[in-house]
């Protein structure tokens, strides 16, 4: 029996057609005609207000930090149970990162213990929506607003994903913060292999979001013709990616419906066929609260402990299937443990101890994934 | 007559076939089967201890200045007549630049102007190769040494262009100073459309390097077996390059020495047909010192007035032909004006006001070399 992956990129086909035609339009530095036809797209697609590319999700991190002028000793809501660069980003301005547990029903943050996070020095708050899966945005952005502090959604994850508001309006993730950041790392549903977007929803940092983009001048109004040459105006960086990157991304997007269905379909087959044997086994299914949907980014499971957790990543492995864990808790990390002086963070270290994901690409066939789900049922 | 661009992309016809291959090997994110290429390549050629690629030369310059870990209040010495990154890459840091001026006879920093610049608080000097024209780096390591700064080449400009020593041994720019930042923007001699490369000569950086080069995790080290499991230890960021990148990037530097020698003919031919003419209107070109080797990068002319250099920007446009000036002084800039107190920078406006930049790119022919020279000496 073949070899079942974690991962793999899947191609559209027409990845190399295009950056071919960026080639051909001599201009493969940043900013070109990819760039604008996928920051399009999102904006028609989903309506967000304005779109730039980024190198990377961590990048566009680092943009909305530059934006919302965080300085040093500002605090930062972050959840402890996320990838490195949602905190790193902040701290690179001088933040002060304050961990927040997640809920004990899924990894996202417990919106329940933000308030007794938040001080006189807190700036903003990030959420994470783990697997595609949304934070609970109304709470959020009731305490945020409340206390006049920004909301960023790290919505890496969450491409084609939504929230339905308290009215039952389906909103897009990456539309609901005042800045977004999503990722087309090669492990994403939609991908460039790496490079990442930021979304710019509140409209008072779309000139300044342009001008750090561009390493701090106002090129993008030169060449709108709005000055007669640019020059430095702000601090920036080259947060642009080539149009090498642009094209490959481009020729992903017009598929995006394709892949979507088709990763969506796939989680279903995982939910429907571990369902009954997850609750026999008091083992955590992914759970949709009424608010959120599925973007059919990643199929999950909360292990009863970490022990099995391990043991079952070793039995899959033994049949050819490879599976993984996930973050490791960033308040425990090397980094951050011997500052740390906030409450324990329980929900976040069970997810680092006990969470595994399956398999989940467009490439796996039906019988890969009945496959999958019946070793581990045997397993057990 | 056709249009003669100042800049076109060249291409050596492998880049797409390699960026297939990176495809088929299911891996376009990150630190890949390419970059180690693309890193080998200098490491081996050059004899650079140590390469990471990363987005771009602006990215490699802030890897930089968190090595030499700049903290808020650190002065670091930069030419004014640069490019904003050089600068924006420290003042992300926290630190205050000290603005030195350019030589009287090529716009590379004034070695003579440096040491009065050196207070208490300097922690680094950072050099500009400009059109890969070596700074008198014996001079700055000698300067730094004593007073124990930190040395960086901004060697944006400056592959395959060299520095010789006293005694006589030729030394690649890029490997004098403790770091070095290349880039392989569509505009330089190797391309990637966005992208570049640290050069880490001081090994006591490597670790950190590599490291804060991986969102600062320890990521390096789990792929190589030296920890079980990876985590967060830094500070960091995704400056490492989509495989896409360094596969369209590998094409070119094979190709290197085919690249180099086509334009450092397309150079001399420009110095020879505008040599007689340049002396007798008292108009400067490129001096190469005793010490330095020519690339090929770029090609300028210093006009006698900033009127007649725009002057000549309008002549030459007429005839289809794209000339461009280059910097604006930093230490002029809407940025950084209102807070600029040192000395004036007369030879930093001089070139900010009177250079001129002449195409040069790798399908130019002798012809239009030719056309250029004829179009110019004609327009005086």
């Amino acid at each position: 029996m073949g070899k079942i992956d974690f991962n793999q990129p899947h191609l559209t086909g027409r990845e190399t057609k295009y950056i071919l035609d960026a080639v051909s339009k001599k201009k493969i530095s940043g900013n070109g005609y990819y760039t604008k036809l996928c920051q399009n797209f999102f904006e028609s697609k989903y309506n967000f207000n304005k779109c730039l590319l980024t190198t990377s999700c961590t990048d566009a991190l680092e943009m909305a930090a530059i934006l919302i002028n965080i300085q040093p000793g500002d605090e930062v809501i972050v959840p402890s149970y996320t990838f490195v660069s949602t905190a790193n980003a902040f701290i690179l301005r001088g933040a002060k990162i304050i961990f927040a547990d997640s809920t004990n029903y899924n990894p996202n943050i417990d919106c329940e213990q933000i308030a007794a996070l938040i001080g006189p020095k807190t700036k903003a708050i990030v959420v994470v929506h783990y697997a595609g899966i949304s934070c609970d945005m109304e709470k959020i952005r009731e305490l945020a607003d409340k206390r006049n502090l920004y909301v960023i959604e790290d919505a890496a994850q969450a491409i084609d994903s939504f929230y339905s508001d308290l009215n039952g309006k389906k909103r897009p993730l990456g539309s609901i913060g005042h800045l977004a950041a999503f990722s087309f790392h090669e492990t994403k549903n939609i991908i460039s292999g790496e490079g990442g977007m930021l979304v710019i929803n509140d409209l008072t940092f779309c000139d300044r979001a342009e001008i750090i983009w561009e390493k701090g001048t106002n090129r993008s109004s030169f060449f709108r013709g709005e000055v007669d040459k640019y020059g430095w105006v702000d601090i920036g960086s080259s947060f642009l990616p080539s149009e090498l990157i642009a094209a490959f991304l481009y020729a992903q997007l017009e598929d995006l419906d394709t892949i979507q269905t088709k990763r969506k379909l796939i989680w279903q087959q995982y939910l429907s066929n571990l369902r009954e044997w997850a609750d026999y086994k008091n083992i955590l299914l992914p759970i949709l609260p009424d608010y959120a949907t599925n973007n059919g980014h990643l199929f999950y499971i909360v292990h009863v402990s970490e022990a099995k957790r391990n043991g079952l990543i070793n039995s899959l492995k033994a049949k050819g299937i490879s599976s993984v864990f996930h973050y490791q808790s960033l308040h425990n990390s090397v980094y951050f443990k011997s500052t740390y002086t906030g409450v324990p963070l329980p929900n976040s270290e069970m997810y680092t101890e006990r969470l595994l994901r399956l398999p989940l690409h467009f490439d796996l066939s039906t019988e890969d994934v009945d496959r999958v789900c019946q070793t581990i049922i045997e397993s057990e």
